[in-house]
């Protein structure tokens, strides 16, 4: 892929085209106006995550309470696709008309660029195809605790293929967000999954891996190119979204669309998940372009420690000793993070 | 109290009488060879004090498997810190025939010098009474976590009253510790720690600033004094744990003691609990004198792990995937503990 140096048209537009990941580790004290820019937008994307993922999980658990799901979830995943791509281009519809169409945010795009953006869905593909048969030799408790891999399978890709370094006290930050991470999810069912036998635990080797390196990979893809606009970034790889996610509802749920219509049983509520997913995941690929990878693990763990805190008010969930050990080691994990960063 | 620089009496006697503490935050290639002897001697009370402890506990295990406890605990206590008392004369013996008795040797003392030495016992006295009273508010495994509050306290205590600074980093270590070792002990019955009342965590914060302050004390009167020998401030502090621990056996066993003798019921295990009690004893003044009470706390963490990994080939015991966790935890404090030193 070729790596082209434009006129650099982010927003802060002053500076020359810069990969904000040279700004990591300096304290923020030493940079000047363009570089707080970056770390003000670097701010706002993880936190517009952190708080649209707590925000999802709490709408996943009112939509169960509300009942079982009545809409094709095949459907619902193709419309949040096509609703990210509608946002990007209502995005660079105003861009163009303020600033007009450059090199780097118009559409048309080269096969050499383009060819890598499938990449990242394939890989999502294959891993929620795995999801199916994993359950042949995990419980439910054991496969939530599992998942906490994809934690240390985005550290060590990140580190091998982006080639970026986590200080020594952020490669310890990162251990112990797993383990916190987990700590917070314990539950009397979860020792089930000490009893995985070796298949399952390769198969979710294999999913931890499939799933960091879709992650590590659109990080790639993304800042492959800095000074592209990320709304054509993220019109690419949701088109190729939304091709996956109709081939899942051919082959899915067919013949409930064909019969009761593409949107069946939506509800308020499904709207609201529509609408949540597709925010999400534009500020995951925000994150990607202006943070990186680390970053949004951080940013969902602590989703996760927020969503419980909120069911306790919303929904009366009790808390449980394991869940204030493992927020305290989640939060000593984000403070070394990031005062591993400054003191490299 | 007085502060006496006076000759070296230590077994490395090469340099002028120097506070180990002074060494604190130097990396060891950068340090001479004195101080690398000081560095080995540190480590070598640190391993003997984990090994003791780790040791400590597989015995209490054994005993109980073995039966009920036949004999009466306070005349083992007594004896432990008899036979503390005659090791401590022992070496003494042997260091008076090799160099002769000197100022910082000799076992009289002066009432200003020895005035403090029974703080200490009280403060556990006191607190091994209040420990009677805390089980009318909270269940045994309750007791078991509250007692990590030691850890946290023990930090507290160090750094108001030693005046000693831990780095960023090592305060963060000091946190993931305690919640560490309390995940590792966490067990179905936990949960029951958060429907503790209001005075029973006033209790088990007030045995825990009890437990803390008496750890820091014995640091700062050992260490008040640089030069003098380890084995005559032992005697001194054994001598009155000898005198509480008497009084304890007229109050609570004398009948026992009068009717069936000092020894009843005593076995092998018995025997062999009071001399790993003393060694441990004897392990934890040393670490006080050549480490400090940040290192008793991570040597005793650590031995608590090691404890439930030999009950699993000892006993069958089964770990929990909150021990794993936990035990990842602690190892990172650990490891934050010592580069956290380096950095500062």
């Amino acid at each position: 892929m070729e790596y082209r140096k434009l006129k650099d048209q982010d927003k802060d537009g002053a500076s020359a085209p810069e990969d904000v990941e040279s700004l990591r580790g300096k304290p923020i004290s030493a940079v000047g106006p363009v570089e707080r820019t970056k770390w003000k937008r670097k701010s706002i994307v993880t936190l517009a995550l952190t708080f649209l993922t707590s925000s999802q999980a709490i709408l996943i658990v009112w939509s169960k309470r509300a009942g079982k799901y009545e809409y094709s979830v095949t459907t619902a995943n193709f419309s949040v696709e096509a609703l990210k791509c509608a946002l990007s281009l209502a995005a660079l519809a105003r861009i163009w008309s303020n600033e007009g169409v450059t090199e780097d945010n118009r559409l048309s795009t080269t096969l050499d660029e383009v060819g890598v953006y499938p990449i990242p869905a394939l890989l999502y593909l294959v891993k929620n195809l795995l999801q199916y048969y994993i359950f042949a030799y995990v419980d439910a408790p054991g496969y939530q605790i599992l998942k906490n891999l994809n934690i240390i399978s985005t550290g060590v890709l990140y580190r091998i293929i982006l080639k970026r370094k986590l200080s020594e006290i952020q490669w310890a930050a990162f251990i112990i967000l797993c383990a916190g991470c987990t700590t917070a999810q314990l539950n009397p069912k979860s020792d089930s999954v000490l009893q995985t036998p070796f298949q399952g635990w390769v198969m979710a080797i294999v999913m931890a891996l499939l799933s960091g390196f879709a992650g590590v990979y659109t990080e790639a893809i993304i800042k492959k190119r800095p000074s592209r606009n990320i709304n054509v970034q993220n019109f690419w790889l949701y088109v190729f979204g939304m091709a996956f996610n109709a081939v899942a509802i051919v082959v899915q749920d067919f013949d409930a669309v064909m019969n009761k219509g593409f949107f069946h049983g939506y509800s308020f509520i499904t709207v609201l998940m529509i609408l949540n997913h597709a925010l999400s995941g534009i500020a995951v690929s925000m994150v990607m372009k202006y943070a990186d990878n680390i970053v949004k693990v951080y940013s969902t763990s602590v989703a996760m420690l927020l969503t419980a805190v909120v069911s306790v008010f919303l929904f009366g969930f009790h808390l449980s000793l394991a869940f204030f050990l493992g927020s305290t080691v989640v939060s000593v994990a984000v403070y070394l993070h990031s005062i591993g960063k400054v003191q490299r």
